[in-house]
């Protein structure tokens, strides 16, 4: 057979710890981070280097094998998760850790691709530099994937999405030759930034086995603030304010609704309300420096004016690093009382910032209509117009009905997304499950390009087939 | 004949406004910046609207007719000026130049591509909001040009370039279809970035119609140094240190050497030396804020430490707007003095700012050999590693030996500016000057991609044929 030819030619090339063929080995290779779906792969490839991945990539082609470059497992669209068909051949970077160089006078380092990305701030922080990528998933998810998915995460206002941080990379490409990108400049216009295509193409035209970051001076104080707020206007009025009161310090401005703080609150009992009173929306933001400014002056100036103002109605401003990281700490178990709640819908929708309040009331009016059981927690990174406009189902479905109530939810949230010209996939990307949504409002023209890419780099469509685009 | 159906048709349909034909009216559009080279329109087509700018593509299609789109005419690398030999329509942008919308909530705003920068900046202030590139044509350069060239100019290390700038666009594709990716999102991972391959292209893939730009809050107080320092060493020690102490708020940080004092005050006779002594190196650095933070004294921190590590010799610290103005003329001026030199080398290239003072040492050596008599001029964007590595040919040679001396020393710098990895343009592009230096050094996989890339977007290989790539 063709696949055991195939096994055992990357056998041979990539040894016993490149490749996984034992179903028990192979189980965690399948399973996406919510636990939810499952793919069932050929085998597991686990190369330790850029030309081990060449050869696995050649070896595949050969024999007419799909690849799906996989990360550290934190995608939320079943992107890097294999086809339950078990024809598809993970190729995990795992192996491929090393922080290979930093450059703290350039503000640069050097890494593979599989690195993971606490590590990569780690080492970072130990030149004095920031990686100011932060995530949720920032614990097991690695830079290779944060690269195909384009990461976004809390600190995007400030320093721009993963595209905005990267230099430079280093890509195998579908037929196998690899791409040595790996330049270190803050600057370079020479031609068409291949650079640019692969970011964000969920590793449907190559795989990225190392890339150059861009780092930042480390940040050497920071003020952390929670605040509770009379109205989504509100919240949007004083972010204008901290835009401007706060110079471009500002590195975190998070929407928060009451009933993420129950469900906090509910997730770790621990914590306590975080006000004397409860407030309909909160907001937890940050303010970060690397020199001898005053930041809390800075801070308490902007409350001033927001309480003057009628936008900020209380506040709890930080003391110490310790109280930051409570307050920080209900972003963290207001996640954690979602899931709890079991299936829910999950979105990731962005638009202009001046368009959040009417969205909110105008998604919420209408999933209420439809669905007058249901709860809606709608959080998000207010200075990139991306809410997590999510639905917990009521409380009285069957289990077996949820999944399709939801999906309709979702159908409808998508409609009021459209009316305010905004996107269905702020930060996660398209993968499998955004697909239908995504296809649906892609123009021919738009259509036909993204097929002229794909072919362009994969004719044979065999490199993470059928995310992003259908296959063929 | 068929280019006098075309030129009837395009004068049907754009009027007389909207095509010139008299040699007398289109010469302006066959020079470009520096006077230097000179292109020969077929006509100018100076379509009003996007409607009229896919008609002029869809007619020279029909007829076979290649186009070259044209902005401010302030490119430096021949990208916009069409071919000598007058069978190239040029279409100029100059009639789009309506801001279509500002949204200073959203921090952003939608703008013709024939909008010159300097309106566009002036817009967004009155609106309290920044757009801050920065470039010195920007009294004359089109949003469209600077979209198509991916410009830089001084403020790249605070707010990165065009790219980073640019939040959605409109765009004539070489077969006359409009892309409408006219989005103001902030955050948008919905598959292949087509915006991403269009800025940077020199107007190769498409013609840039309409673009949304990211704002910043408007800069409210800035306070500019001039600085004496000994060495290229120190000037990239105490950038490192300013990137720390002056946290993020570091706008401008720009080298000059010596020579190029001399040169702003031959220029401009009223500039009187700015320091006591004469230094070797200048640092011209500039700090701005939206917000209430005592700029002045995080500046005198820094140049107190600057002194303490003898970074800094001595300096000059604008104490109002007008002193701050002064010290900015002597970075214009120098500009002018290097003109009044006659032809001289420009180059605009890249390397790892660690890399910049073995550079200016390997490449001031091989130069100096190689031509005694010459006087280089290196100056540029210390943050972004980018130096303007200038070359004043010997004024002992005859003007007609000038330009093959002058491309010899290039050849030789290029081999200098490989050995540290850098780029043979940071930020002017490559247009038809840069050319053969940058298919020297482009891989064959690398050329490969360029050229699909190319086809898929033009497969007649009409618009702006043989920029950036020769013509099939």
């Amino acid at each position: 057979m063709s696949t055991d030819t195939l096994l055992d030619a990357l056998h041979e090339r990539l040894g016993g710890r490149g490749l996984l063929r034992d179903p028990a080995d192979m189980a965690r290779y399948g399973v996406d981070w919510a636990g939810e779906r499952l793919g069932q792969p050929l085998a597991v490839a686990r190369p330790a280097s850029t030309a081990e991945v060449s050869a696995t990539v050649m070896l595949c082609r050969e024999h007419g094998v799909a690849m799906t470059p996989q990360g550290g497992h934190s995608g939320l669209v079943a992107g890097a998760l294999p086809a339950a068909d078990g024809g598809e051949l993970v190729i995990s970077l795992e192996r491929m850790d090393r922080v290979r160089e930093i450059d703290p006078i350039n503000f640069s380092m050097v890494v593979d691709a599989g690195c993971i990305l606490d590590n990569v701030k780690q080492a970072a922080a130990e030149h004095d530099c920031d990686f100011p990528l932060s995530l949720g998933a920032q614990g097991s998810c690695q830079i290779g994937g944060n690269i195909a998915t384009n990461a976004g995460g809390l600190n995007v206002l400030r320093y721009g999405m993963m595209r905005e941080l990267v230099l430079g990379l280093e890509v195998v490409l579908p037929d196998g030759r690899i791409w040595n990108g790996l330049k270190a400049l803050h600057k370079d216009n020479r031609g068409y930034p291949l650079q640019q295509l692969l970011l964000g193409s969920e590793g449907t035209l190559g795989i990225v086995t190392a890339a150059v970051l861009k780092l930042s001076p480390r940040q050497t104080q920071s003020r952390t603030a929670l605040l509770g707020l009379p109205s989504v206007e509100a919240v949007i009025a004083l972010y204008g304010l901290a835009r401007r009161d706060c110079s471009d310090l500002l590195s975190a401005f998070e929407l928060i609704p009451r009933r993420c703080i129950e469900l906090a609150m509910e997730a770790t009992p621990t914590l306590s309300d975080p006000l004397d009173d409860a407030y309909p929306w909160y907001v937890l933001m940050e303010v970060a420096a690397s020199g001898p400014l005053d930041l809390g002056a800075m801070l308490e100036h902007l409350l001033e004016q927001g309480m003057e103002r009628e936008l900020v109605l209380d506040g709890a401003l930080a003391a110490s690093d310790a109280q930051a990281q409570q307050l920080w700490q209900f972003r963290e178990s207001m996640l954690e009382g979602q899931r709890r709640r079991g299936e829910h819908l999950r979105t990731d929708i962005a638009m202009p910032i001046s368009a959040i309040p009417a969205f909110v009331e105008r998604a919420s009016t209408a999933i209420m209509a439809a669905s007058p059981a249901c709860e809606i927690i709608a959080y998000g990174h207010v200075g990139d117009g991306n809410l997590h406009f999510n639905i917990l189902p009521p409380t009285t479905l069957a289990d077996a009905d949820k999944h399709a109530h939801l999906h309709e939810l979702e159908a409808l949230l998508f409609e009021v997304v459209d009316e305010v010209d905004g996107s269905i996939s702020a930060e996660h990307g398209i993968g499998r499950t955004k697909q239908a949504a995504y296809l649906a409002r892609l123009s021919p023209l738009e259509r036909e390009l993204a097929d002229g890419i794909k072919t362009l780099f994969d004719p044979a469509h065999a490199m993470n087939p059928g995310r992003i685009l259908p296959r063929p």
